[in-house]
Parts: C-alpha cells; structure tokens; sequence
C-alpha cells in the first residue's frame, strides 16, 4: 500500500529502513541459530544474508546504503580489534607476521596465476585471479577470535600482523594487476609509490601515532574536547579508516592502527564500553552483506561448479601451506591455528573480483565463482577455528 | 591523487567514510564551540552543516547516505525519548497536547494558505505553503530538552503528544495538498483510510504495545533471543519506524513508541546505557543535515529575501499563538515552553517542501524559501528554549 506521504516524502526512507530492519533481523537470528547448534554465530549471519540476498529470497539487495554499513561494520569491528591489541604485542610477533604474510601472498598468488593460465586465460585475467585468491579477510577471522575469547593470544596477533602486511602486498598486485588490464605496460616507479605510501602510513600511524598517545594519555580528553571519549575515538577511527583507503589500503587497516593508538591512552576501558553497542549495531550487516553478495544462478552451469570447486579448495591449500610455513617460528598448535585464520577470503576476494569485473578483465562466471570461493572459504574457516581451538583448550585442561 | 585500488575498490566508500567523519568532526566541533559561548550545541551542529554543505565550502552534499543518517539520527533521537516516557504521563497531558495539536496545525495553516492567496498563488500551491508551516520538529526541541535536562516534564511530554497529533493532522492535510496537485480533486474516502490508518497505528502501538510488555515485563530476553537486550531493542525501533513511514508518518514516531513500549519492561536501565553510544554517534548527522540542505545562494534575490522574512514571521507567530491557546490548561511558565518549543520546523518542513517541489507545485525559489524558514524557526527556538528554561530555573531558585 503507497499513500502520498508515504510514497513521495518518506517512501525511500520508509523502505531504506525497512530493508536495515529486516537485514539486522535476518543476521541475528542466523546467529541465534548457529549459535544454538554450537557453530559460530557469524556463520548463520552470512548465511541469512544469503537467504534474505538476491540469490534466494531477494528481499534485499546489496546497494550503496548496505555497503555503507558493511564498510562501517567491518571497520567497527577492526577498531575493536585494535582497542584489544598493544603495538608491544605486535613487535613480538613481528618476525612471524610478516613471513606469514609473504607466504601467505606468494602462494596462493603462485596459485592462482597458474591456475589461469592452464585454463587459457591472457595474462591479466590469470594475474587478477592471482590476486583474488592472495587477499585476507582480517574481519571475519577476528569476529571468530572474539567470539571464542582469543583475541588477544599469539596466534591472533600473528594472523593480524600478516593481514597487515598482505594488505600491501595485495595492493602492489593489484597495482600491477590494473596495470597490465588497462595499458599493458608497468610504470615500476608508480609501484613503488603506491608501495612507499602504504608502508609510510602503516609504520608512522603504528610508531608515532602510539608513541603520541602513550605520552599524553589523556589527549582524547585534554583540550576538553567532549564529555565522553567516544565521538573522539570513534573521529580518530573514521578518519584512519578513511585516509586507509584514500592512500589505497583497506580501511580496516587504518581501523586497526586507530584502535592500537587509542590502546595506549587511559581511556581505553570507557571507550572500549562505549564502542561496544556500535561494535553491536553495525557488523551483522558486514556479514549479511557478504552473503547477499553471492549469485547462485551464476553457478548453476557444470563448468563453474568444476571451477568453484577447484578454486576453492586451491585457495585453502596454498593459503594453509603458506602460513604453515611463514609460522614456522610457532608452535604447533600456534600455527594451525594461524594457518586456519588466514583462509577467509571474505569482502576483500569479493573487492578484488569487482575491480576485474568493471575493469572488463573478468567475465560474469569468473566474478560469480570468485565470489563463491570468498564466501565458501569465509564459512569454512569459522568452524574449522572453533574445532582447533576446543580441541586445543580441551588438550590443555587436562595438561 | 587516486591510486589504483583506492580509485576502483574503495574509491567510492573512501568518499563515503570521509564524508562521514567529516560531517561529524564538524558537527562535534560546532557542538561544543556552542557550549562554550552558553548556546545550544544543536545550533552550532545545524549551522556546521550549513559551512561544510552546498552553501559555503560545498564539501559535502544532502545525499542518499547522509539523509540515512540523518535519519536514523532523529529515529534514534525519539527512542531515546520514548525510553524517558511512560504511557501514563502522556495520558496525563493528553487534554493539553491533542489541543495544542490541533491549535498548533490550525493557526500556521490558515496564515499559510492566506499568505499563498495573497502572493497569487493557486490553491495547490497555497496549500502547500499551509502544510509546510504546520509541521513541527519534535527531534530539535527533544534534543534541547534532553541537553537541559527537562525532558520529564509536563511541558515536554504535551510537545511530544502535541507532536504525533500534529504529524497525523499534517498527514491528512498533505494527502488533501498532494491529491490536488494531481487530479485537482479529492477523494474523501481515501482521506479518511488514510487518517484511520496512521490513527489506528498510534493506537494500537501505544495501547496494546505498551501493555504487552507491562505483563511479561522480560520480554526481550524471554526465549533467550541475547546476551545483551541492545539489538532486540534496537530491532523493535527501527521495525516499527519503518511501519509508521510505511503508513504514511513520519518514522519518528513509530520510534517513539517503540521507545515508550520498551520503557515499560524491566530492561529500560540497561537499554538507556546500551543505547547511548547510538544516540550519541547518530543524530549529529541529523542537525548537520538540515543545515546542509539550506541553499543560501536562492536567497539572494530582495523578493526572495522578503518573502523568507515573511514567512518566518508567520511561522514562528501561528504557531506560537496556536500552541500558548491550546495550552491553556497548563501554568504560565510551561505554556511559554510548550509554545517555543512547537516553533521548529526542522526537517518536516524540508520534506514537505520536498514533496512539493517532486510534484510540480512548488518553483526553486519558493522550495528553498521554505528550507531556509525551516532552518531559521529551527535556529531560533533552542537559545529561546534554553533562555525561558533557565529565567524559570533562576526564579525557582530564588523563590
């Protein structure tokens, strides 16, 4: 029923806000669900946004405004992250991290470009599937890690080090990728900017940026700026997020340091309470929106469904193998863990087969597997993670 | 400078995430700059939209996203309030709110349509001006209520029952308003569907809503929905502001009676803390949108000048005298309250204005006339507001 008001004053609003209400509805029960099976409750999240998505129910779609509170929610919950982490516990794990992170790059990229070129791809197509499968989904390995109430262990600080440091060099593939497909030629020097300009953000948000805080550790509240620190904090986090993403990097990334900055004040417990209803309010619609991303229809042929499956379980294998390796530093139960952690391909497989498709380089079926493979590597990882780390808590409970 | 994945990945939400730290910076920043010189901060927030919109530097614009969280900002504004407000002390004041309702849509309306007539317009056109000068605001003066501290009282809760009575007066005058425009006639029985139903709307929700959860006052937890009663309650408002626009009301009120429904559980303590966080990150982009949404460059001529100074006249005059006679029944000192306090316009006056002008009935010039007054009753009413508040404060204290 439309009636005037309605349909001309607020019929946008009026179904804008239905569609929040109906995906935050769908999510939690998902969640409620999973959790009550004893899964992972993100899992139920990304599979009602299946259900509730084009694919299967198309009661939403995934447009600007969903995006939007994806972005939000994913940045949210990298802030919260953040908040949990000290840069103290990054540098011990830096050694760790960072051959996790090049491992974890080189081989699935390897990988992927080799998988390309067997199935006859030019050497764009082949580069950009490459780089679909060498991106980590830092936000749903950490949601499980919150869940499960190991944030703030080796391993997650590890699989957070590594996500890092594989988000730049996903950026430089991606550089060259993009490259290739629109001129066929490199220009090495504008890699190396777009490189230069992602390490100097990282290493002077990490290194100044805390070093700031830890020497004023009231400068949320010096000049009196604002009763509550949290319109500052969360000011501090919008803006990292969003310079991440000017300067090229993912805005978690600039969530993340804006979260370990914030660590170092002394308000990081108000803020940390404060966060917590937006930390709430906007993730479930991260999770939603990767499932709503998925196109079944696109996968009903047998030869995307012989390509999905190949491409899956290559993204699992070369991920695995290349953070088992990169952690060798750890123990065992360690590294499993961080191998695990690093296979979620989730909304950055997804970015990175939307920058092909609109760059004209990835068909219609190669876009809709790859986002297939995102989401499948996204929900096998949860429950995987939960497996090991019982196991592991079982193990040293009777130690 | 645009890199390659900042420009094809996150290009358009890195615009997005700068976009919205920077409305809120400003907003923050106009807040408490505000504070500081003994204004409301809403002032200093509407007129920060006013700098970094269209206007002046034009750094960001009334897009889709922003009005979003504008208006989840005034959504959750009014659950807030609801939350502070029980059904019995809207009975209470019911004899005064529906009167000064109906006073307060009568006076502007019949100076409104008079000064259209007088200005030559035709009767759609007039009418149009009738309605655009009945709506009030109620998310402006609930917030100055709520930053002074006074939102329990009676004078507040007869703007807010005046306020639903007012919006369903409005409802009924736009569907007359739009069915003119149209076909130049009306249809009475379509009318009263419409009345019934927003009326019927109201009703139920406010009766049988707020009894339902008087008797099983645990309701949002009762089968163990989760943890925290945050997001069921964060459900149930966004589900019934997205009924009441889908009636045909402003979205506003289905969260303020979402807000008096949960008031009545057990759960309202922690749902108040649990909520604030939303409350505090949301409505800033409210007040800068309205005062994004002001094109001062339509101003500029001396005719549009004049009639913008009119009109505020009559705007601020209608009502006030409307809502002082329908207050009768109250003492002096709340009745100056009550009547001040009905002056905003805010963002009712920019959507009817809005609906004029997608309808054809309403030119440029007159379209941001309107916005303009409703800007200006919005600036003026809070420092008046707070003005009263404290001369009653400072006389209660002396007496």
């Amino acid at each position: 029923m439309h009636l005037p008001f309605a349909a001309a004053a607020e019929g946008d609003l009026a179904g804008v806000l239905l569609d929040l209400f109906v995906i935050l509805l769908a999510a939690k029960l998902g969640d409620e669900l999973f959790k009550r099976l004893g899964q992972p409750g993100i899992v139920g999240e990304i599979l009602a946004g299946v259900l509730i998505g084009p694919s299967v129910l198309g009661w939403v779609a995934p447009d600007e405004v969903f995006q939007v509170f994806a972005e939000l929610g994913v940045v949210f919950l990298l802030f919260w992250v953040g908040l949990e982490t000290r840069l103290s516990d990054m540098r011990a794990v830096g050694a760790s991290a960072t051959t996790v992170g090049v491992l974890g790059v080189v081989f699935p990229f390897a990988g992927g470009v080799a998988l390309g070129f067997a199935l006859g791809d030019g050497s764009a197509e082949a580069i950009f599937l490459g780089v679909a499968l060498t991106a980590t989904s830092v936000g749903i390995t950490s949601a499980v890690l919150i869940e499960l109430g190991v944030v703030r262990t080796a391993a997650a600080r590890t699989i957070l080090g590594a996500a890092v440091i594989d988000d730049v060099l996903a950026l430089l593939l991606l550089a060259v990728a993009t490259g290739l497909a629109d001129n066929g030629s490199l220009d090495v020097g504008d890699l190396g900017l777009v490189v230069g300009i992602s390490l100097a953000f990282v290493a002077f948000f990490a290194l100044v940026g805390t070093r700031v805080t830890q020497r004023w550790p009231r400068l949320l509240h010096a000049p009196r700026f604002s009763e509550s620190p949290l319109l500052p904090a969360v000011l501090v986090c919008l803006g990292l997020a969003a310079l991440a993403a000017e300067v090229g990097l993912a805005a978690v990334i600039g969530a993340f340091l804006a979260g370990m900055i914030i660590a170092e004040t002394r308000e990081q417990h108000p803020i940390e309470r404060e966060v917590a209803p937006l930390y709430a309010f906007f993730p479930p619609f991260f999770f939603a929106f990767i499932g709503a991303e998925l196109d079944l229809g696109a996968l009903a042929g047998g030869g995307a469904l012989a390509l999905f499956a190949g491409l899956t379980a290559l993204a699992i294998v070369t991920k695995y193998l290349g953070a088992w390796f990169g952690a060798r530093a750890l123990p065992f139960r360690e590294r499993r863990v961080v191998a695990i952690g690093m296979i979620p391909r989730g909304e950055v497989g997804i970015i990175v087969a939307g920058i092909g498709a609109s760059a004209g380089v990835i068909g219609d079926e190669r876009f809709a597997v790859i986002v297939a493979m995102s989401v499948a590597t996204t929900l096998l990882a949860p429950p995987l993670l939960r497996r090991v780390l019982n196991v592991d808590s079982a193990a040293s409970r009777s130690s």
